[in-house]
């Protein structure tokens, strides 16, 4: 219960009633073999256990023959011994543990180094979900060899869609020199897995695109060294026209020879610095970014050439499938932004080099409260993909308003898939990794909100773990940063799970999404941008409202997904009432799968959300005295902007709809 | 035709045709008296005349016996004869020009020693308007002894709704050392009549605050030192809280002996260093500023104690009305902006001193493209008042669309007044002055469309003559401006005459205001304001649209103004269609006098706006060759931008209408 709200979910509340026998074997910790990385895992050991089993072990020498826990490198005896008795090595990442391979004993390892700092954390988990330690005896492995957190972070400091602060990884123009917050920043990461972090803007000013060059190559390569300390990789945002900003080339042309020489010198001079960089992260010919296309080349030429220069060194391109155009004629019904990144991208399918990974977002628009799942997603198959998902709060309340966005990531990765004609799930098919965008800044709580840290969190779980029961990640979280005790436990997991629903309740309704104010996307602006470039529209008119985007009369964007799904889409009677404004145009009187029409689910949802809203902060006060003070006080402070904000919500969009439809709401509740 | 479009209508493109006498007569320029302004006065005559006449005059003694050009001094023989030719000394300040009263001599002359200057700049305006000089015997009389522009301008160099570049008075934080700039700004609101210039921005921040001190006061007087030599006094604008911004002090109520005695000791240093400095501009408990409501004190308590330390030197208080509550809800339809500023200060009638004057914007809104006039300006009885106009386009384009807007002052200037019991026109009733505020920056065109280098001119002569007309003066601008020629002259006048009327028909309808993009006020958002703070609501529905300001069923504001108006504007048969909306919410089949119904009125005054747009342009092209290049491509490029955004109006306006109403266009043309 005093957890500095510094510390997020490693504040390691201490567990009593641990056996005495567990105790016994927690007071002593070893390692065999002597990287970097399990240096940080013995050490994590020691402090994690100091505080979860109440006393600071002593370390022992691999061989000692009293009760202990064994960090066992990859490749040692004991290793091998596990991985053995676990199943054999199988693909992809693995984090193991065991207390039964060998008596007396608890084992941790894992296929890379990395994964053996995994294993730390993955031990401090199932102690703080009360696990019984004494028969624990798993592995868990992850195919997602790629799980990286994004930052939107300018190189004056600020965050471009941030809401915890300035950056903490740049500062008026330079690296930051604060090691010690981006230690502390890599130890949160590791601890949930992630092995990457990308530390500047995907829209890279001229002065960030100078990262690249002498002039800050010094200080990444000390950013780089924190991280690779805890097996993540630094990953750079780059700009495709580098080379003209950088050294005055004529051309960014990627199938120039000139270009591609000067991308290859210039990842050499960065590599020299920084010899286990992750690679480079590209937005190229999106909302104004420069890109191939300015030279009549393919996204795959252009990711092609920086791809040739990274590859000698192992670095790999995450190009970004965000690409449309943000100069859309809202006159224009036939043009529809959800098509965009499949029409440019499929074409491509195969043409991309063997360390491209076409990144995609999760949705075919851009990061709304509820979209389907990007077709582009399960539709390439020739091509290495990753997701991208939003961790930061952009327009899911800025982390003023509380939004667990776990279910969201969840549904779309158990959207269903096809692979080798089995049908599975999304995040099965999803080779190439899992990217965030970051939610953190320099606020003493990392992300704004306390309970916002749950966001970055399950992002590292679901990264690791595409299918991971949002519930139980959830309760994870919650009783690593407050501790198991109720009535806390159970409250806010329970206001983390249904925050996500309370949002969506009282913002844009049923899938049809936008409806914030333009510009910082945060409250209402019905209108706010239905009459401007941006391809983002509703068509609310005096009958109805929605996006008709059936092949029948509409964009016919549903035929982008696969003819199961197109189909299930396609039919306003097999279309989820939740989706069916993003897929048809329907009057307000439609009646939705609920029973309501489509005009009183407007209604009653936007009274519903800002109730559930209201309903969040009483929850909260009634944890007064069991959260300490500082993060009570700051979550309550943000509960009550979120009621206000609500209420505003549910306002201008009931009187908005009630204006334009003169439909009453059947209860009579007060519309103005 | 040659003119650079920095000169501004002081380009004095030379008249060819004078009579030989008078060209004779202009090429001898005497002066009895030798103040600065004089000078100025000697200087501007032998420029003009050199131009204008094609000869630089000399320069005689004043009893020259050849024919001449006499500027004489207020109290000369010249002067006293001249003046009682003219029927007496009269009220106000006089220009005085003759011909007549001394053969052989033309006879500048005036009541003030700027009137003499300003004489100066009359007798331009006669050679170039074609007058008989040989003739020439007249006076010209205002009874506005304050014509002030008041700038915008910060200190950083930026200017608040500035669209003309950055400040030509501050840079950096600091007053600017381009003196040529600024003394060619004085000869321009000279030229016109202007005698005030308020140099900061009404909304003071901490760093401007710090203008009233030495940080800033000597090179201030250095502006105020150019500014003398042309007539023109400087003023500053102030904060309320400057007691304790600049001093620490613990307070800033206006009733505190102490903060008294502060304003009478930073006062007596301003005048120190500005002994004419004009006054203080103060913008009071609106919109965030601090203001004497903070400590229960009225506006008038608030003004007097500023009035108190600017008296023993001469200066006055322009304490702006524009006091209103912007955080007001959407949701409660009885609270009325359009009511605050006569509700705040009709109950103070009286009770401000002497040297305050009240400054009241035209409208009871905010600069809208059509608002009636502020029922406070015939209201006041017992208080001095000055109109503020906005020659900044702000709400009208922003020198990016032509607006001329001199009519629009003038329709406001030409509303019934009743003074005295007799029936008069507002424009007569208002004795403190008018106040403008300014459209220019560093722009080479001073204004950044060189056509609105007319609304400061027409400020300048609206100010001096508040019944001028509109159709004169811009005449008067286009002939000075480009030279008397055809097509040019009769083109150009009629594209300014008729640009207020296409701008209105383009964006919001029948005086309802508002509908543009919130923040940066250009282009359409019909509901960007409409679920907000700010009070500027338009109400519209399936049904109808318009806010009922009557006293029967609305928010009683009608009730301000004289009986006679109220009466007008309260019933719906009476109110003039072009404000209609702004008093009454009505059908949108309302029949408007114009025998059109409301949607069809909107529908048609948008096709017909956007068409306008397109022949202010197709008519400027038809100037090529006739207009320097220079000027001409500027304008061009100005007016492509407003047939972009004219025809965006055109659409979002009906198209947003077309979707709430689902009433057709009559004529069927095409609405998205």
């Amino acid at each position: 219960m005093t957890t500095d709200m510094y510390d997020c979910w490693l504040g390691y509340p201490a567990r009593p009633g641990l056996p005495g026998e567990v105790r016994d074997t927690l007071s002593r910790v070893a390692v065999s073999g002597g990287s970097a990385v399990l240096r940080t895992a013995l050490a994590e050991l020691v402090t994690g256990l100091s505080a979860l089993a109440g006393t600071v072990p002593v370390v022992v020498p691999e061989d000692c023959a009293q009760p202990h826990v064994l960090i066992a490198a990859p490749g040692s005896d004991a290793a091998a011994e596990l991985s053995a008795a676990l199943g054999g090595p199988g693909e992809g990442e693995a984090v193991m543990m065991s207390a039964l391979a060998r008596p007396g004993t608890i084992v941790l390892t894992g296929s890379t180094q990395a994964s053996c700092l995994h294993a730390v954390f993955a031990l401090f988990r199932s102690l703080q979900e009360g696990q019984d330690i004494a028969s624990l005896h798993r592995a868990e492995r992850t195919a997602n060899g790629l799980r990286v957190v994004s930052h939107w972070d300018n190189i004056d400091g600020t965050v471009e869609r941030g809401y915890a602060g300035q950056s903490i990884f740049f500062a008026d123009g330079e690296v930051t020199r604060d090691a010690g917050r981006v230690r502390d920043y890599a130890r949160l990461l590791a601890s949930v897995g992630v092995n990457g972090v990308c530390v500047n803007n995907v829209n890279v000013t001229h002065a960030a695109a100078r990262l690249l060059t002498r002039d800050h190559l010094h200080r990444l390569a000390g950013l780089a060294a924190i991280f690779r300390d805890y097996g993540i990789r630094l990953f750079l945002s780059v700009s495709f026209d580098a080379p003209i900003a950088l050294s005055g080339l004529p051309t960014a042309d990627p199938l120039d020879e000139a270009v591609a020489a000067w991308w290859k010198r210039q990842v050499a001079e960065v590599y020299a610095h920084i010899p286990d960089l992750g690679g480079f992260q590209v937005k190229a010919d999106s909302e104004s970014r420069p890109g191939p296309s300015a030279y009549g080349r393919s996204q795959a030429e252009g990711a092609n050439v920086l791809a040739a220069a990274l590859r000698p060194h192992g670095g790999v391109v995450l190009w970004r499938a965000f690409v449309y155009d943000c100069w859309q004629d809202w006159r224009d019904r036939l043009t529809d932004r959800a098509r965009a990144c499949y029409d440019a991208f499929m074409p491509l399918d195969g043409a991309f080099a063997q360390n491209v990974i076409v990144q995609t977002k999760l949705g075919p628009m851009d990061f709304q409260v509820r979209e389907p799942a990007s077709p582009l997603l399960t539709a390439l198959r020739r091509t290495r993909q990753a997701i991208e998902v939003q961790i930061t709060q952009e327009y899911t309340g800025q982390q003023k308003d509380l939004c667990f966005l776990h279910p969201q990531w969840h549904e779309v990765m158990s959207s269903p898939a096809v692979a080798g004609g089995q049908a599975t799930i999304l995040g099965e098919v999803i080779s190439g990794g899992v990217v965030g965008v970051a939610n953190v800044g320099d606020d003493p709580s990392w992300t704004g909100h306390v309970l916002a840290q749950a966001n970055l969190y399950a992002f590292g779980r679901l990264a690791w773990d595409p299918g991971i029961d949002p519930a139980a990640v959830a309760a994870e979280w919650v009783s690593q940063t407050f501790g198991p005790a109720e009535p806390v436990a159970s409250a806010v997991t329970g206001m983390l799970l249904g925050s996500w629903r309370v949002y969506e309740n009282y913002t844009a309704p049923l899938g049809v999404g936008w409806m914030v104010t333009p510009g910082s996307h945060y409250g209402p602006s019905i209108d706010g941008y239905e009459y401007s470039r941006w391809g983002t529209y509703h068509f609310a008119d005096r009958e109805g409202i929605g996006v008709d985007r059936t092949v029948k009369t509409g964009t016919g964007f549903t035929a982008q997904y696969e003819p199961g799904l197109a189909r299930v889409y396609e039919d306003l009677k097999s279309c989820p009432d939740e989706l069916l404004l993003f897929f048809h145009h329907v009057p307000y009187q439609h009646l939705l799968k609920s029973g309501k029409t489509v005009i009183q689910h407007i209604y009653d949802s936007h009274f519903e959300g800002a109730q559930g809203a209201e309903r969040l902060l009483a929850t909260w006060l009634s944890l007064a005295g069991h959260v300490d003070p500082v993060r009570f006080e700051q979550v309550r402070a943000r509960l009550e902007l979120q009621v206000a904000n609500a209420a505003d919500w549910r306002d201008v969009v009931n009187s908005y709809f009630f204006r334009k439809s003169g439909i009453a709401d059947e209860r009579g509740r007060r519309i103005y």
